[in-house]
Formats: C-alpha cells, structure tokens, sequence
C-alpha cells in the first residue's frame, strides 16, 4: 500500500478562495445539537404518559409550522434559515409527528426501530455511499454480502448452498423483483422482444395477497387479468387444489402459468399460505414460486415459530422487510432468489462508466444486479442491529411479538361479548370487534344489513376518537363482506407489557360504550 | 382536540414484566456516542490531510473487523456485541470506507451531503415513517407536498399550474415511472390486458442515455429490441432528425411509438438534449416526453445555467436527484408528472386496509400513487437543506460546481499537451485524458491499434495509483470506440478551491510520468 502524502495540506475549509458554505466544525456543531435533540426524543420514548399523536389537521400543521418560525411551504426566493430555526423546525416536526416508537402505535407492520438500527442508518447517512461498486463502498459491500449469506443460511441448507440476492426499497420493489426474474426464466426472449408478442403469461397469488403484486403485474406489463386470486380457507391461507384449478382454467384460455406469488403473514390476517402444496404445484406446471415474507418472514428467527413457513427451502425466490418485526427502521428490505447469477443475468447493463473490469476488485460490485442505480447501503443496519442482539435477541424480540398477540386473543375470547375474534389469531395479527350492546354476540352471517352498517362505523369511529385523545393507534379495515374490525398488529412491541394491552382493552371499551351508548 | 389522559402511567420500559431490551436512556446514551463518532468525522471532513480512502481488499478488511472485535460475517449463534463493540464497529466502519464528503472524492455524481441533508435524514430515522397515509406522516406528507410544488414552481409556469409527484428511490425507478405512465396513457388496455396482445410499444432514448431506460424497457415487458438507441451529436445530445427517422422507421415496422426519454445531463459528457426540438417531434407523433435531470436537472437552480433545459415546461415527466448536485444524503429522488391524477390511476390499488376513505383527512393520502408500499421520507431532507440554503444558496452550490469544472477545463487547454479534452465541456463534467509523452498530441482517428490500446492502459493504471495513496478519486471510462478517459464531475465541491485542483493536476502528471516514464 503507498503512503498517503496529501496534495494540499490544511483545512480547506479554514482558507481563503472557497465557497462559503459551512465548513467541518460549523457543521458538527449543528449536528451534535440536532442529535442531542433526536436522543432526548428517544430516552422519552417509552412514556406512557405522552401521547401516540398530537392530531392535527393540514391547516392547523401550517400555523404550528409557521409559529415556529419555518413555515411548511418553499416560498420562491426563501432566504437561509438561521440554525435556531432549523433546530425549531426539528422540534416542530418531532412534535407533530405520530410517535411511532410509542408502545401504543400498534396501526402498521412496522413500529419502534432498534437503536442500533438508528446507529447504523445514521452512519450510513454520514458515509453517503452508493452501494454500486466495491471501490465507492468496500465495507457496505462486504456487509450486504455478508448478511445476505446469513438470511440464506436462516432460510435453510438449500438457501445457503446457493443464493443471490439485493437489498431493495421496500417488500413491494421485492415482489416486483421475484415476478421480473420469474419471466426471465420461463420466456428468456422476453428481456429483448417484450411481453408483446409473446406467451399470455399468467400469475397467481392468494386473494388475501399484499396489492403489491397487483402494482407489478402492471408495472411488468403482465396486466392485472393475468394475475389470478386464489381463493383462501377461512384462516386467509390459499388453497392449493384452488390454485391447480386456477392454472388448469388459465391454461385452458391459453395462457402459459409462470409464477406463483405465494404469502408468509399476510397483511390482515396473518395466514401463511401452504409453501410445500404450493411447491408441489409449481413444479408440475413449471411454474416460479415466489414468497412475500415482508410480515411473517421474520418467524424464520423463531425455533417456535419457524414451522409455519414449512417450505421455504423449496421456494425460488423471498421477499423479507427486516424494517417490519426485527425492528429496524424503514426501509430495509431483501430480495433473496434460489439460483446464483440470474439477477446479473436479467438486469446487467454493463455499463462501462461505472462497472469497469479494468478496476480494482471489481468482481465484487452488487451495482449492476438490481433495476436501480443508487442504492442506500441499507443492509448495514440490519448488520449492526444483528450485532448488538445477536442471535437470541432477535428470536426474543420476534417471540414477544406473537405473545402479546396471544394474549389479546385470549383477552377478547374472555371478554364476555364486548369483544370479539373476526378469525382465530395467525401470527402477530389479531382482528377483532368492539361490539355495541345492541350487537352483541355478533353473527355475520345472520346479520341484517343495517347491522352490518351500523358495525362499519364502530371502528372507525372509536379509532378517531382514540387518535383524537392521543392514546394508540390501531389500524382498522373491512374483509370480505364483513364490517370494519380493528386489526391489532405487534410489529415491534418489546416495551408493552401484558398489562399494557389490558388497560388499553379497558380504555377501548370504556370509550366504546361513551360512543355507543 | 380531546385531552390525553395515560391509559397507564410511568414508563414502561422501567417497569417489571417487559422483554429485557434496551430502554429509552440506554438507548439514548448509546445513540449520544453514536452521533459523537458521526460528528467528529463530519468535522474532519474538509481535511486535505486525509486520505480520500485507506483502500483494501475484502481480505484484508475482514481481517482489520475482526481485530476490530466485529467480525464482518454474522455466524449462526451470534452473541449480542458489548457497546463499546458496536461502537468499533461504527469506527471501523468509517475509517474503511471512501470519504464521498472529501473535497477530492470526484468519483461520481453524489459526493459530500450537506449538514442539513443529514440531520433531516437523522430525523426521519427516528421518526421512522412510512409516508404512506396522512394519519401515520401527517408533517412528512405536508412536507412532501410542498417540496414537489415548489420543484414544480421551479420548472415553470406550465408545471406550476398542473403537477403531481413522489420522491422515489432513485432516478432509475423515477425513469421508469416516466414509462410506465406514458404506457397507461398510450394503452390504457395495458392495465389489465397486459403488453402481450397489445401494440409492439416502441421507446426511444439517446445512445449516451443512462442504463436505467434499458433496465425499465426489461422490467415493463417493453423489451430491449424496442428501446431504440437515437444518435447523438459530438456533445452526447440526441439529434432530433434522428428521433424523427428512428420513429419513422419503427411505424414502417408496424410498432407504436409512444415514449420519449430525453436526457438532461448525461452521466459520462453532461450532454443535454434538445428539448424544445424532441417536443415538436414527441407532439407529431403523440409521444409522451420524460426528462431524465436526475443529473442535470440541478441547473433549474441557476439563473446562469438554466437555458440548458430549455423545453422543460413541454416535457411530460421530469426525474430529479436532489442527492446528486443539490448535495442531499442518498437517497432523495422525484419523479413529477405534468398531469394531476394520473399517478393515482395508473398505480391506485384501493387497498382498503391503508386507504380507508372513513379515515381523517384520506384525501392527503400519498400512498395509493407508489408501487411502492413502505416508502422514506425523503422528501424531509430536502425540505430542511432548502430551509437552510435558501434559494440563493443553492444556486451559489450549483454555480460554484459548474466553475470549477470550468477551472478544471481551462488547465486542461493550457497544459500544453500532458492533458487533452475529449470533448468539450458540458455542464460540470470533464472528460480528459493525461497522455504520455509517447502519444502526445493524441489524435483518436489517426491512432494505430497499438496506440489505442496503449493509452486505454493509463487511466486504470492512473487512477489505481492514485487510489492506492488515497489522493483523489476520479471516474474513468471508455466511451465510443475511444479509450479509457478521466471523467472529473463536480456533484458536491463546495469545498474545493481552484488551487486545490491545480495540485490535482499536477499531482496526476507527476504520478503519471513515474507510471508512463
């Protein structure tokens, strides 16, 4: 290695000649202040007493804004805030934000990232590297390559003897990922003639699949008739004589059977579709088999829980969102595929500017893999956050999840009617009713329609209240027919405790029967 | 507004009964070191004195984590690591990567983030917010909005009066936005008919276009063979009497043109297209215009140089990449449509699990428009960087950027042969060769094989020197039948001085005579 002996020697930013913007130290100094303020923000997290959101409407975020001296908009010709301002306008946002950290938040499939996910993402802001070619970014390279071994080993023997993979920009972009290499495979023409003119492929996914996959039917110029909802049992799991009836039919129009989008944990319900009949299926229709994973891949950690993606290792490709149940913050998403060298195969441009072979190391580029060209080097995350808990801690973290979860189930089951399960709990998902007197015990299917109605606006009504009052979050959504139920989601809740949940089953009651006398 | 009265008091992370993990103070202490770390080497950045990179091959890096206490794989069983191990791990991790923020990491189009840049980016990470729904980012989705109507405002009056827009992740995937709306638009069918039975769909992009048009015409099902290539003048600017032939031809061969993807500062030359003269074309022949500014696109910033995109109020969809000149951490990209609602059709899933209309203020919802699902808040670091900057200051950015590509030109010109342009500047890069002695002056058309080749070996070898000392990083790439050439592009420099790149020069040519006697 030659020595360093720098062409200019001093600060530049200290002479005479440059731009005056800030230079190093001005800039930490911000820095540290805006950190001291993120990890005042952080040690609060825990409190209870704060609320999950201070609600406010656009209009009234414009006047908190303008109060504080930023106002939201970009006027033409904005002058250069002071640094008070900016540190103003931090607190303002951290204010009005949704506390998505807060135990209560309990609304989406993600929630309070791991500090030393904090750490490692805030490192990667610092560093600012495209993880593209090895020379730009050696270390994020090696860590990309190093935790994507380790998700195959955690996928199983037939993973780690062969993978490939990519962290991309959420489960969705993954999905995307396992339909695109899917068609490489079964129509390998089709990366240079197009879909027009070629097979009428067609593609299955469950009904109760994430609408991700309906986006990149689109996207991949497979439209949405060629995409095919396979129907579910009760538990929202599909149903693989469903889905060789399914292939037959479209087989019958014509069309060619390329891919199934199966799903581990889907979005409401929490089902697991059934990865060894699936498989079974696929390989008598030569058919690619894709699994969403975004939710309930994370059961993988699990030695209790790892069993309800019986299958996996049968699967061609994987889509995992370390930014949902291992907590880290968003985005933080891999795409694993079951075969070395098709996503080079499929999406290598070769572009000379940047994949150079004349340059050092560049075997080891990822760049000219993925359908992106800068890439946020958000494996590094993961990477440390594995670090800090190991092992245990994520099988730990990943394990409290479905215990809370259980514990509300069991809750609603003996709560004497007020509550009531919409379907037995699967996974960290438990969907429930908060009944009015006048509904209890709920009977959907003898319902009238104005009950069913009546229903539909519990829950939304009880959530505003809830959001309006600061107290939690918790999604709610309509299924099949049946009126809108809350869907309790423990995406991230090492800090609840059992009794927690129970004071906010109380609160959710007591404003229910307010509401709904 | 309700008050919010605690569904439980005190903090439940110091409380019996929760999952062993860290709590808020823990947390918060940790993350304090974190930031000192991170802040320190901010302050060091400016300084010549260090080396743009320690550079290493992965052997040798898994060796330096491991002394390190961090070894770079995560094995099966993994321990949870100590703080002070994480935080090695975080100094480690700095002094092995490239420092993309030194004044003479010239490398790419992104380089040193702006301090504001950074700490927006810090918030969000702790924020931790999909900006998917307003109730969830209720500031991020404001904040979203107001940035894209003021990048609207700044690509004039026509975009000013009807816009739509989302940053998305990276300019690759805004090109391929830009594809798949004009598609929607051309063939509505498409949707759910999908491309195979439809038209033969024919694109067209300029032969010094960036890689990403190719990878989106694969992942749209377009295909390659109907992305066409259209040359170029000797600046890298597509010819618009070429686009007019090149369409001609693909309707002889019974195809639809329907998409032009110009660009706006190609990656290599920083080529700009000729807008206003491919809009005429693109109206002819009812083609939908996109403009790739992903690099160039900066110059709407400046009073002095937005001529360059001449035509922009024409075109029908923009990318921007505000993580390139603008100096935003990676990453933090828009794509903007001049039409309001046609993202929502094109991408609209209803999922009526997010997008519940009886939610407050659905209307602000910017989710449904993605295909995405979970998506950064990207928008925010921009917003505190224009807050910080101004207009004025960002403009006094990408002016300074341009000058010093100017600087760097006019040495080049007055070296007296030891450096040669290869063509003339454009925008802020410079693309140059340092000759030896032997093949000074260089004249590529009157050149011997032999010769071609020769000098093909002295920019690899060049830049690898220079790599090895951490002097300067500096792109280089062959282009057209020429051989391996410097490409010098300004991004970031706003704390470089001319001197500084006067002992650049002289630097490379004393380096290159030791290598090229």
């Amino acid at each position: 290695m030659h020595e360093h002996t720098p062409i200019a020697d001093g600060k530049a930013a200290n002479r005479s000649g440059r731009l005056a913007d800030w230079d190093g130290d001005k800039a930490a100094a911000f820095l540290k202040q805006a950190a001291n303020l993120l990890c005042e923000h952080m040690a609060s997290r825990n409190d209870l007493t704060q609320p999950v959101v201070r609600l406010a409407s656009p209009a009234e975020l414009a006047v908190a804004f303008t109060e504080a001296g930023v106002p939201l908009e970009l006027r033409v010709g904005e002058d250069a805030a002071s640094m008070p301002r900016l540190l103003a306008a931090l607190g303002a946002t951290l204010e009005h934000s949704v506390r998505t950290a807060h135990p209560l938040f309990l609304n989406q499939l993600y929630a309070r990232p791991e500090p030393a996910g904090i750490a490692g993402d805030w490192l990667t802001v610092v560093a600012n590297t495209n993880v593209h070619t090895y020379e730009a970014a050696p270390v994020f390279t090696l860590v990309e390559r190093a935790v994507l071994a380790r998700l195959a080993v955690l996928a199983g023997p037939s993973w780690a003897a062969a993978h490939d993979g990519l962290f991309v920009p959420g489960g969705s972009i993954a999905n995307m990922y396992g339909m695109h290499l899917a068609r490489a495979v079964v129509d390998p023409d089709s990366a240079s003639r197009g879909a027009a003119g070629g097979p009428c492929l067609v593609a299955f996914t469950s009904a109760q699949a994430h609408y991700s996959y309906l986006k990149s039917a689109r996207v991949c110029g497979l439209g949405s008739d060629n995409l095919v909802a396979v129907p579910c049992d009760a538990s929202g799991a599909m149903l693989p004589a469903e889905l060789e009836v399914a292939v037959e039919a479209a087989l019958a129009r014509g069309g060619v059977p390329f891919f199934v989008g199966a799903t581990a944990g889907s979005t409401v319900l929490g089902a697991f579709d059934p990865l060894v009949e699936l498989a079974k299926v696929c390989r008598r229709h030569n058919m690619w088999l894709h699994c969403d994973g975004a939710w309930g891949g994370a059961c993988l950690l699990s030695a209790m829980h790892r069993g309800l993606m019986d299958g996996v290792e049968l699967v061609d490709s994987l889509a995992l969102n370390p930014h949902k149940m291992m907590g880290l913050p968003l985005q933080c998403s891999v795409f694993l595929a079951r075969r070395e060298g098709l996503l080079q195969s499929t999406n290598s441009s070769n572009a000379d500017y940047l994949f150079q072979p004349d340059k050092l190391h560049a075997d080891m580029d990822l760049g000219d893999k993925t359908i992106q060209c800068g890439r946020r080097a958000d494996a590094y995350k993961l990477w440390l956050t594995w670090k800090a808990l190991g092992d245990a801690g994520l099988e730990q973290r990943m394990d409290r999840n479905i215990a809370l979860a259980a514990h509300v189930e069991a809750r609603v089951v003996a709560s004497g009617g007020a509550f009531q399960m919409v379907r037995p709990r699967s996974f960290a998902n438990v969907c429930f009713w908060w009944l009015p007197r006048a509904l209890r015990p709920f009977d959907a299917a003898a319902a009238s329609p104005e009950q069913l109605t009546a229903l539909g606006k519990v829950a939304p009504a009880l959530k505003m209240r809830m959001q309006q009052s600061g107290d939690a979050m918790i999604g709610f959504q309509p299924l099949d027919g049946l009126p809108n139920f809350f869907r309790l989601v423990f995406a991230s809740a090492s800090a609840l405790r059992f009794e927690d949940l129970d004071a906010l089953m109380s609160r959710m009651d007591a404003l229910g029967l307010e509401l709904f006398p």
